[in-house]
């Protein structure tokens, strides 16, 4: 038994469904950094922004669930599990995922788990990898007199497959700027199919590897020619892909880190 | 002259556009607030989370792009101007904004403006109120088994003028979840369109009024009937509009906000 085993005096604990944001420690929130202190219970992602972790004092109980007891990714009902087990002896839990808990990072089904059983929830938005890592690459993904509309999606499922529940016509047709998250395994019917589909094979396209981190790299084409490019280029994920007429501003649009 | 005129030694400043998240202090990231606390200069919009000026030292200069010196607000050619004045005087500026600086924030347009002088600037990603008003409304954008896409258009501009620049036909087809900022005014236009054009009448819609405020007033309904409900209830900006079956999510999904 460890002193995680000890009830907190008032009964119930909490669940805080953070957003870590894009990967870089200083991208989470205030409030989601101050939760974080607060925790006896850590649940943390694979993507999330682990250099955060060197914080957490040495009785902080760390669950990594891309590691769980028997080296492999805890199941969502283990995580759902394990949250309100956690809270439900008493504990502070924090969940600390990359980007933002509500747009595929599957925070609603924590919420609810949490819900169903009366344990007090918590969400903490984060800074979402499908804005962030275009910007932080040079990219606005809406830029006056170019778009003014984004789609998000995941790439996880390619659009030829029938268990593909997006819409690529619409895609095709759709949102200016086009952000695939999940997607580089499936970049060549990405692109095959939007060209397909409509959209020109001239339009712009940026792939970011390990976006938000001094190991970014930028691969960029255009959908006739971006999934060889990346194939050429080794990329892997995580990767976000943007697909547009704004990935070419990148090649006016600088910004840098300003030194500490 | 006041203590603003002096440049600062070594020569030019910097530019820091910081998206300040969707109005709660403490939803600014952690980076945002670390470059607050060092700048001269603090440019900032109508919907930036202003209670983060209270922590400023009196020597700050604040600028209220929305309350410019004749009163009216600042147009962005005179915001770009200021920005980069203010740096080539070797002060460091921080351009705070509401939600992200690169969604629907033209902070794109400010990155070139320092680009073009060769001023130095930092991009700082933020949460952006598309996926945080509705997360924070107990609305997850995506949601496992009822979609996993999501579009983010701009309502400024409504679907029937020949200025909207959108694809409202792959509105209605296309991503399961359709967020608009800035729509409230063309609400009656927008859902009507939307339906027009093939997205189902019986659609779950929220309309959520200062959102991520202690203000927050949301009203639900379905494509027929939420521009009247909206307005029934006086809805008025800023407000978030979310379309799509993770509407109906909010009646099960609850969270609140854990006591400090």
């Amino acid at each position: 038994m460890t002193g995680h085993d000890v009830a907190r005096p008032g009964g119930v604990g909490w669940v805080a469904l953070v957003g870590g944001g894009p990967g870089a420690a200083d991208l989470i929130t205030v409030r989601g950094r101050d939760l974080l202190r607060r925790a006896d219970v850590v649940v943390v992602d694979r993507l999330a922004p682990r250099e955060l972790l060197a914080d957490l004092g040495p009785e902080v109980e760390i669950v990594d669930a891309a590691k769980g007891p028997h080296g492999h990714n805890l199941s969502q009902d283990e995580i759902n599990s394990l949250l309100v087990e956690r809270a439900l002896r008493g504990l502070r839990v924090v969940r600390l995922k990359g980007g933002d808990p509500f747009l595929f990072g599957r925070g609603g089904e924590e919420a609810l788990a949490c819900a169903a059983v009366g344990v007090p929830c918590e969400v903490v938005p984060g800074v979402t990898s499908a804005v962030a890592v275009p910007a932080l690459a040079g990219i606005p993904v809406t830029h006056r007199g170019i778009t003014q509309d984004l789609a998000v999606v995941s790439g996880h499922v390619d659009p030829s497959h029938p268990g593909s529940t997006s819409n690529w016509d619409a895609l095709a047709a759709g949102p200016g700027t086009v952000v695939v998250l999940m997607g580089v395994a499936a970049l060549p019917e990405i692109s095959r199919e939007l060209v397909k589909r409509g959209r020109p094979a001239t339009t712009p396209v940026a792939v970011i590897q390990d976006g938000a981190s001094s190991q970014q790299r930028v691969v960029t084409g255009t959908l006739a020619d971006i999934a060889v490019a990346a194939e050429a280029a080794g990329v892997t994920s995580p990767a976000v892909i943007v697909i547009g007429e704004v990935v070419a501003l990148r090649e006016e649009l600088e910004t840098y880190r300003i030194p500490d």
